[in-house]
């Protein structure tokens, strides 16, 4: 059962209490290595993004020396989602919603469900907030207890799928962490990864205080467009707003945002979604010809999280056999046993297990057999 | 000589104490004409971005995919200050910086030389500080007299040239605003197109609490990109970063950073600003053939403030007749007798003027004549 931890001490700014280094991120793993890398630490979707998208943001090129004027894809993100245009506000990416979070809340207790992205934390405690970490429980498969969180929390933060467990909450389960008086965060990044978005609770206007973050840039192949969308009650709204600057989204990612929630765009990334779903099959099923890997409960987002001895030496012999994987001690809640895996298309995923078997097999020959 | 004044009550987020609409910009001008009118209201410069900068900026959406990795920009802006990297942050646009500036430091006592532009305050207020104004004097040419800023303020914003007065400051008498204590931050955004930014405190690391914000957008039309940096001690531009959401700048906006700061830029900016030089002393003249409008002090800018007659009106009727300029009265210390002109072509400029005599002559027919 998930254990209420107060993994913190509360200095603001630090980011990396504990030891963890919680502005740790995926582009990390493969950012210097050249290219030759194949990447399965970074959850972008491969082969992004689309040409037709690609051409949308290359024919927006033509408006530069204008300022963004935000309106047309913020109506279009409204309209997708049935919500009130005032029920929405586009950001750059789901980073700087963390950050207007934490600017325009001044919570008295604040809770992140950990594992979890490490962002909204950092956020917070660069804010000069106290966090208040809850640990759900690897033996129990990440499973959300909403009971773990404390009934005096006045602002909760979770991810749904969440990364780096995979885990998906039902959205009843989520919902019921909505308290009259407390915020809740709902990062809901890669939920357009699941089939028929089936926890989502983005169209649900009934849960007090529920905030909902969506992203824009994994399906889509946009990380470096820096794209995203707050939905919440439009006093919420009004006050992430005040906190954001002036034009914080550039006119290429707001062509970006209005071509990614087109009926034809969904349905494309519903596609994507099941395909990334009989990726995943494969990808466990191929794992699960390791004795000692385990991987952690049942993973719905576009990556697994497996737990394996001799984690951060496996991951180093993988660069050098090509591949880079996401060290996952970085996470509160997680050590150095785990690693996360992108779901790739079968060819990849079989010359990665290859890669893995070698992998496990090499002895290190940087560590010297101590004799006794 | 210019007025200290208590011009705002300490409220912060209204954005708009004594009826100053500090969140209204030119773009808002021009937003929804359908394209019809000549755009003397936004100080982009005309014909932007050039096509070597669009092409290098198309060129960038083939790596979308990977998340903004703003290294090489941050090394090149530094390189071309002469200024460490540790010296300089990436930002958003001169708006973000001005977020980050009013989120990052607490000063006791904020001052805001106006008229300027308005984000600045507005950004000041929206995070709970209070502002006090100092206003340079119009009879005076809005020229800058270092002891009207109280001594004991610690945090100090002035425009150099300055947004809407087009005044130069020159900089050895900027400099004298600095103490020890005190930041000073100097919104450069336009000083790129000042020949020679022969008023720049950019490479000056002598000044204590020195704070330099510079944009990309206005002399590269790139306004729609959300580009700029700030350049000040490493003390400061860490407490900045620490505010600032991760991945603030999109890889088309450091593609485009990186290709301004060249030397064949920067030398294609400099040809840039003797041509303004040419086509605002051009605009002067044409200006100087109506007797009862007045040139705000002596313009550095691209763009000028004039005093006039019924400029509501005439601001108006020019829309009428196809042009749009932009209305001062939402800067404070300015009212409804003043416009700003953007610097143009001379056969943009003949064509406005033609326009500017007719809107002059013309009576508005809303207004009833009336009869004693």
């Amino acid at each position: 059962m998930p254990t209420p931890t107060d993994g913190t001490d509360g200095t603001p700014g630090d980011g990396g209490a504990d030891g963890y280094d919680l502005r740790h991120h995926g582009d990390a793993e493969v950012r210097d290595d050249g290219g030759v890398l194949t990447d399965l630490a970074v959850n972008v979707r491969a082969g992004t993004p689309p040409a037709w998208l690609k051409a949308t943001i290359a024919a927006s090129l033509d408006g530069l020396a204008a300022y963004p004027d935000g309106r047309a894809a913020r109506a279009a993100v409204a309209r997708r989602h049935g919500r009130p245009v005032a029920e929405v506000l586009l950001t750059a990416g789901a980073a700087e919603a963390f950050v207007l979070l934490a600017r325009a809340f001044a919570p008295r207790h604040a809770v992140v469900v950990h594992p979890q992205f490490t962002e909204p934390e950092a956020a917070l405690r660069d804010a000069g907030h106290a966090v208040h970490r809850v640990v759900l429980d690897a033996a129990d498969g990440f499973r959300l207890d909403p009971a773990a969180v404390p009934e005096d929390a006045d602002f909760v933060v979770l991810g749904n799928p969440t990364n780096p467990t995979s885990a998906l909450h039902p959205s009843d389960v989520v919902a019921r962490l909505a308290r009259p008086g407390r915020t809740l965060v709902v990062d809901e990044a890669f939920m357009d990864a699941v089939p028929g978005e089936s926890a989502s609770l983005a169209a649900r206007r009934d849960v007090p205080g529920l905030v909902v973050l969506r992203s824009l840039t994994k399906t889509w192949g946009l990380a470096g467009l820096r794209i995203g969308y707050v939905l919440a009650g439009a006093e919420h709204i009004a006050l992430l707003e005040r906190a954001q600057p002036l034009w914080a989204v550039s006119s290429p990612g707001l062509a970006a945002i209005e071509a990614c929630v087109t009926p034809d765009a969904l349905a494309e990334a519903e596609r994507a979604a099941a395909e990334i779903a009989v990726c995943r099959a494969y990808l466990l099923a191929r794992l699960g010809e390791f004795d000692d890997l385990r991987v952690a409960g049942t993973p719905a987002g576009p990556f697994v999280l497996v737990e394996l001895p001799d984690a951060a030496a496996v991951r180093e012999r993988l660069r050098d056999l090509g591949f880079a994987v996401r060290r996952a001690d970085t996470f509160p809640g997680l050590g150095g046993r785990w690693l996360r895996i992108a779901v790739r298309d079968a060819a990849t995923t079989d010359a990665f297990v290859e890669a893995l078997t070698k992998a496990r097999s090499t002895r290190d020959p940087e560590v010297p057999e101590v004799s006794s």
